[in-house]
């Protein structure tokens, strides 16, 4: 692994605004879980389930609530949400490294590109023509950024991004490798003489405090633009076709797709490996579970499922098949309530 | 966004075969919806559902048909088929960039290899050898091109494009950014120390007219060759196993997967999501509907499929667990009935 | 296609320790099947489907069974189990360029990094500090390795791969193009501000003998390392999310996700487009068919299933709509089960 970095507990505590119980020249070297963490490790609790590893840990202090402050007798950082206050600390010990500020001798950068002066641009990059980049940027080694991008403050577009041209990043973006952010949506009129392509003449517009995963694709509009709303996180391989809408701060797992034109709301949470097809309208605050197929819009907040879960090969064939019969048994059903209708008895 | 073009209404017209009614001179300068069109922009009615937006659209001009063009006073271009007149009219207003002709310095191309005059090669590409490309083909930064790879004329492999060696790319074809052709397809052999790498030997043939999403992968084949057929298009994050064969003018959308040696025919149009097992034949002018799983072969045109749609987790919840129980339903069912045969009154 | 290679039927049989029967001089240029080989080509029977093309064939030799050598006349190549015998074969009909040793004048090497002396890094690499790559270790055109990875011996990164920084790879692994190996893990706690990142400290460290498709995805740990067994096989567009473990020679087909922090056991086969859920443990041994949602943990070796299988539209339409009524129609039947108790003659 790489450097690390060292803290004294005092510095924590000022970073997450944590009440410091014990010695603030404690020296931090790591984070860990309460199992695992060994000395000059921090940890936290977060949640109750792992109350019973506080007694044992070896942490050098851990970060948690008022309420089982009591609970632990060694250094300690007292603080509303200790997840939360994880988070927060866990961007002063990433190892990853830090880039040097300037613009890589093998980067080709068009002249009409404005670049602010404190960026870094990586080797083997390509900047096309009337690109802006903001302050504090940094692209990634292998990353291609189409004519006029316009790519804001403080981001970061790791190795090996595509952006088409006329793409436009916020401020505070992460792009992850292999995503590619404008390629063509998926347009074709049928024609006696096969598809006829629909050139996309939308773009794509990503707002502030975006994350976008590794190998996920993001289209441009056919006419319109297809928009990420500000303070949405998309994991990997995820799919977004041309001019849907993503609500701000919605959530998307890993492996799911979102055809073209639909509109999510805002604060919705999309597990993995979900399908939303085309056209579809959805609600702000809802919550579609893992491997659901979503295909009529949906107006209400609230937790929408379809996934089949597993059972042994033996047991599922059976019922499979009876899936297949499904309308016939509701029909038999039918048919033998009328047959022997509900008595007086029965009622 | 990007550069736009100006045309007049002639020229539109001109290009689209297209009954002029109005001002010719009119000057046009983008496409847009009959609802969102500003003064200087083209619009279109395909949809009759969209006919309510005619009278108040602000576009400078409308391509519909004859049999609404009574209902619209302003400057019109008469078609027959106005989806398909926009699709051809797109292109014309594409904002990419246009590319230069040449090769750019930093590209690295092996002495062997055989590029027409014309040919585009961006900056940090690789070329191999022995790769040959035709007249009017361009291929965008990054993009890594094996050995004895052939590509057709007027092909576009857009940003970080990678063919592994031996590819056979027709004309005309679009391959778009983080695509990846030639890859080893996934053939192992058990053994008592492990799986055996079954090395694969065969290649990859796109045909003419091809057009490739973004971070689709076409595996090489085993022995014979992955085919894909003239006029296929596909769309991003498509999974095409080795040996599989994809027929003529076949649409395949996001998200699906196609397993080892399974054979699509022509015309087919295959959903999102959707997966297809190895080794089947599917007929000619089958539609897949999205999130299908396809296990059996189809011998009949038609549409297919299996998708379970999403409902409010709370019923949900209840009917899964009956999916479950459904051999065990129907036995009681069969069971019930046996006990209630149906009398002559019910016959 | 490219260069083939010829050997003799006497250096095939000592390449796979098989009893030669016929002419050791006879030359062979290529492999192929029963059905499609040709003169100069080498065939095998492995499935005891396609006996009936052995009469027939026009290959110069076959590799199969001893009890199915008497029905052959011509040139064999007797083993006890000719699939893995073909495996093993295939690495001599390779077409795959040979690479040439030594670093290209375009890749970017950080001095701190080291190299052994006979490692092969193509055009526009880019090597961060502290890398470590072992002997006979090839790094494709357009791959980026992170600041700190350690590449094992005779290991082979195919064109445009992404390693972030202090990845760890074993010996012999192979990753195709468009893998993106440890991309920080989705991780994000909610706050009043909105997502609130977690950053990723952990790592990921790849066995010896590993294969990871093209377009593959692979997350670094949160705290942890995400870990794959050695002899693990992954296909194309995988999904492997944070801190995973994956044990030895288990191979994962396309399309897969499995999400953060689940354990699959060893020798386990998972089947294409299967979706497992977070923190889960699978048992060694344990196969998972195609499109199966997993959301429980596995504790048996054996197979699971739940993919809905296609039918005709219309069929499904109708089959689709009694799904959502499964657990009203399981208490519709008990209803009648009570109305209609068994009689002694039912017992």
């Amino acid at each position: 692994m790489t450097e690390n970095r060292t803290w004294t507990l005092k510095q924590l505590a000022d970073h997450i605004d944590a009440r410091l119980e014990g010695d603030g020249e404690c020296s931090i070297n790591g984070l860990n879980t309460l199992q695992t963490a060994q000395s000059g490790e921090l940890s936290f609790l977060a949640n109750p389930a792992y109350r019973r590893y506080l007694a044992d840990t070896q942490a050098a202090a851990v970060v948690l609530r008022e309420n089982v402050a009591d609970e632990y007798a060694g250094n300690k950082l007292i603080v509303d949400n200790p997840y939360l206050s994880y988070a927060r600390l866990t961007a002063l010990f990433d190892p990853a490294p830090r880039v040097t500020v300037g613009v890589h001798e093998s980067a080709v950068v068009d002249p009409s590109a404005e670049l602010a002066s404190d960026v870094c641009i990586g080797a083997n990059v390509t900047i096309g023509a009337g690109v802006i980049i903001g302050s504090g940027t940094q692209i990634g080694p292998g990353s291609q950024i189409g004519d006029h991008c316009q790519i804001g403050e403080n981001s970061c577009l790791q190795a090996n991004v595509t952006l088409y041209h006329g793409v436009s990043v916020g401020n505070r973006v992460t792009l992850h490798s292999g995503c590619v952010i404008g390629a063509d949506g998926f347009g074709f009129a049928p024609s006696a003489e096969g598809w006829v392509k629909i050139h996309q003449v939308g773009g794509v517009v990503i707002g502030d405090d975006v994350e976008i995963g590794a190998c996920t694709t993001v289209d441009r509009g056919a006419l319109d633009d297809t928009v990420i709303g500000r303070g949405v996180i998309i994991d990997n391989q995820v799919q977004i076709a041309h001019n849907v809408q993503i609500g701000e701060n919605t959530a998307i797992a890993g492996c799911t797709g979102i055809a073209g034109s639909t509109r999510i709301g805002r604060n919705c949470t999309i597990a993995g490996a979900v399908s939303i097809v085309g056209h579809l309208t959805i609600a702000d605050g809802v919550h579609i579970s893992v491997n659901t197929l979503v295909n009529k819009s949906i107006s209400q907040a609230g937790s929408y499922s379809s996934g089949v879960v597993a059972s042994p090969t033996k047991v599922w064939r059976r019922n499979a098949v009876r899936f297949g019969q499904l309308d016939q048994i509701a029909q038999r059903l039918s048919e033998l309530e009328r047959r022997v209708p509900p008595t007086d008895k029965d009622k």
